[in-house]
């Protein structure tokens, strides 16, 4: 996605050859009418995928996925890093270890939303080594929801979770992979989806 | 706002006097469609106000944020609940007690997202005790930018918040104020702002 890889190389921050920091437009300041793109992107590219819920977690996986909600005509799930004390025990969880934060967390989703009539699209903002998304998996087949595939902002495809995923058979779309951080640059591989 | 009302009685749930549970289409499963028609009234309720940024915490306020975003055409800032690894110092804190939850948060926003130069109107997702409402005036405080006003999407009007925001003088409007939650039955202020 042009838009995106433009705005990656013009305010993205190279901070060592593992760590892009996209915070003043992704996920800490946000720039609406970009995260819009990228939902009507990812609603372009999934819209004959029967989906009925997005699926994503908290925080930085909301915005777009509100614009994909939009887009799709479907309800977003946001799946809580932990328990909240007006959450009842009807849950379903799984754990998330972020090498970012160096730090495991439970992630969990109410019965109430999702469930075995559901086909689901995951989305985050980010997919590096790939635990949040397995963690969302998990959670989908705990409710034996089909899962439509995962829609990814930002890929760091020279690290293990895009293969980790895709070797599992499911359908993976990222609206910009990186190659390589090396030298302060961002390179990205080709895309497979042209659009 | 009616629709957000009506929405409030078929789909919330009053689990006592003081809690109102919205998970349904606000804080777990979100309705894009209720929010961008929340974002829009934000938007025409301070469309004059000159607002040059969003301010929200994670992870509730950012839904609502983003169709306010869209709408007033500005960016949205979102504060984080505690440090980031990736995140520097170059940090406004302050802290936020939770009720519902039981505990204090540091809240954090990048001095690179908010100045002296900004108007901001800050938006959340429920105005109950007004912890967090008060947590991002007073990071506004130390950004030395103008409060535009207070955006709420459920204001619990029989608990202190709301009191608290205005008698500084701000400009608080919620677009659904709660007299009372007793006998299981949710019943509203009158609305000061007519559309």
């Amino acid at each position: 996605m042009k838009l995106l890889k433009d705005k990656i190389v013009q305010n993205g921050k190279v901070l060592s050859e593992n760590v892009l920091k996209v915070d003043s437009f992704l996920n800490h300041q946000i720039d609406p009418v970009l995260m819009q793109e990228i939902g009507n992107e990812f609603g372009a590219r999934f819209k004959n995928a029967g989906i009925t819920k997005i699926l994503t977690i908290e925080s930085s996986g909301i915005a777009p996925s509100m614009f994909a909600g939009i887009t799709l005509g479907v309800p977003v799930v946001f799946a809580r890093k932990r328990k909240s004390l007006t959450l009842s025990d009807n849950l379903f969880t799984s754990q998330v270890h972020s090498f970012t934060k160096g730090e495991t967390n439970d992630i969990s989703v109410s019965k109430d939303f999702i469930n075995s009539e559901d086909t689901v699209l995951i989305i985050d903002d980010f997919l590096a080594n790939g635990q949040a998304v397995l963690g969302l998996l998990d959670v989908l087949k705990q409710a034996e929801a089909k899962t439509a595939g995962v829609g990814i902002v930002i890929e760091k495809g020279f690290q293990p979770g895009g293969s980790l995923i895709r070797e599992q058979g499911i359908r993976v779309e990222s609206l910009a992979n990186i190659k390589s951080l090396a030298n302060g640059k961002v390179e990205f591989f080709e895309e497979a989806t042209i659009r």
